[in-house]
């Protein structure tokens, strides 16, 4: 299929579902949303562009800076049925926007759009209610297609190869900081678009599960949590966590915690299959960890689904019973926390398919020593 | 004066314009305007964190998820008088802020607020009135101390030693993508800790403003407009623009049209002084390219303030009557575009001085023909 075809099909599936939940239109300004559904790139600034599409299955129109609008060429293309409204500096936007939809009661607007976009179409669309479209477009976001799954396959062996490259960076004597930088780039090099973010969680620091990374010196003894991930130029994104010791770990308690947490995370993996339920997953690694007494040093969710964001739908967390599906893609990254002294995490990113799982990250899973 | 003194001013000046404005709170979330009013990091994600900063002068108050705790411990220090009230999955953090204020009738959110929480926030505080924090907090924001000028002034001379670099990257025969993966290379390389945006405008796409970075051949001839920038650790931002040609231009009217441009491009930043308005700076380039018959071609705003975001206040466009005072920062980027064949754009940032003007940005202005 064309990627024309493919964009007009989930244009067609975004406004039949955004008519079955009672809106009047999906309003979408750029953000991964608006890559999903036509391809067009980059993020929400001040100017506003707003994909109005109208759940009654006629035309899309694209409101858009006119100085911006070169950049939405390959977008706005024959067969995609998307138009273009153009407005310069000193226009009202959300008027051009409003102006597009007869009678509205109720509109659906990304989740990401800024407050001040918000705003100004709740202003130009005065007495119309606004709700999330999250709700809707999710449902076709987490269902991946053949070469969706392809590209996060892509991404997974990026950064990987990251991975294995990481005795290069991480040694004792550097700060995180540094540490970081040298990945940063090794993210770019081995293949993708942007370093999204590099998480060096040495020592105490690797007790906070979103720990960025310090001027804090790395030791002998340490024991470094590494979290890596950004977008392949496709857009879809990988995120992998590795777990590095700097000789043999200082604390007397890492090997037996830490065959524990291998445990739980080859556990949960082990569960990803077609009709188990999200919070299946997070509870086959939780149990484990809790059944050996670690329960109360595991204190976020299992994973959570990953595409053209790092974070999206499905989250694999207590309470959340949807049943999965083939092509549904996630992390699977059980932590234990020991405040103030240590931590670990591993983290793939695997896809349920017609029988079971694929893991995009094949690295080794045990604790990694380096520079012994 | 210490960071948590530059930060506690901040807060208490914060609070003050907030009340002047008739809020009754600022809801931040994280972005440029938490950085800034605390020191804190980061993005907003699904899981709401939100600085609660009552307009009556008590106590601000961080919601922020528990496992993200840890992460904000360096600016929840004595002297700031920041408390953290922490929340987990599964509860609703919106509700928690909306506790923190007594009969609250209007509360500002932080601008780029995405949806999710701006909503969440609407339904927890019912009947109280949402407008954008913005307008407020611009006012502190557009005005920099010493400190702020200062690391604009790094972020300057680290974007120019890479456009001074840029004889390594740009030649025929390569793509725009492949130059720009080693621009953001060097990017990082140079001292900054994102490579933000990577602009390379080769031939026709050079007459697009907004053109990112494509998969065309760079060809002898070209013309090449590269817009690169990002910010340094202490999150202050780049943002430079030269135009290079690839040997000789092809075209033959480059060299009259870029000396046109250059020229309007000095006079914009040589007019540049306290009390003069944003929109004079504007009409100084504009005049300039007006005068030689290429208004036409010249489709953007002259510039736009810059600091912890690469776009803010004051926006140097007609219409815009602020007067310029000492400490505020912009670009100067005049562009004329000629559709389909090439474009230029010259871009410094400079910063208003008690008597004048000081430009961040210094290398040659002059078009840089390469590979002779």
């Amino acid at each position: 299929m064309s990627s024309t075809a493919v964009f007009r099909s989930r244009l067609d599936r975004a406004a039949a579902a955004a008519a079955d939940a009672g809106f009047d239109a999906l309003l979408v300004t750029p953000g991964s949303d608006l890559r999903y559904l036509i391809g067009a790139q980059g993020g929400s600034f001040e100017r506003l562009t707003c994909l109005v599409l109208p759940a009654d299955g006629s035309a899309a129109t694209l409101v858009v800076p006119k100085l911006e609008l070169l950049g939405y060429e390959s977008v706005l293309v024959d067969g995609l049925g998307v138009e273009a409204a153009t407005w310069v500096d000193g226009e009202n936007p959300a008027k051009l926007a409003a102006g597009l939809l007869r009678n509205p009661k109720r509109v659906a607007v990304s989740d990401f759009t800024p407050a001040l976009h918000v705003f100004g179409l709740r202003d130009a669309l005065a007495g119309v209610d606004q709700a999330l479209a999250g709700p809707v477009i999710r449902e076709l976001r987490m269902r991946k297609d053949d070469s969706e799954i392809a590209s996060l396959r892509e991404a997974g062996a990026a950064i990987d190869r990251v991975h294995a490259r990481m005795a290069e960076f991480l040694r004792a004597g550097r700060t995180e900081n540094e540490v970081a930088a040298d990945i940063a780039e090794a993210i770019l090099e081995e293949g993708h678009a942007v370093a999204e973010f590099v998480i060096v969680g040495s020592g105490p620091n690797g007790a906070s599960p979103h720990h960025s990374a310090s001027d804090r010196v790395i030791e002998q003894g340490d024991v470094v949590v590494i979290d890596i991930g950004g977008p392949v130029p496709a857009g879809y994104n990988s995120d992998s966590t590795r777990t590095y010791s700097i000789g043999a770990p200082r604390d007397a308690d890492v090997a037996g915690t830490y065959a524990v947490l291998q445990q739980a995370q080859a556990a949960a993996v082990a569960a990803v299959r077609p009709g188990v339920t999200a919070q299946d997953i997070d509870l086959a690694a939780r149990k484990v960890i809790a059944d050996a007494g670690f329960g109360q040093f595991f204190i976020h969710r299992t994973g959570h689904g990953i595409g053209l964001d790092v974070h999206e739908e499905p989250y694999i967390v207590d309470g959340n019973d949807l049943p999965l599906e083939p092509g549904m893609a996630f992390s699977v990254e059980p932590g234990i926390y020991q405040p103030g002294r240590w931590g670990a995490r591993i983290e793939d990113i695997v896809v349920v398919t017609e029988d079971g799982v694929e893991s995009f990250n094949n690295q080794p899973h045990e604790l990694v020593v380096l520079g012994e």
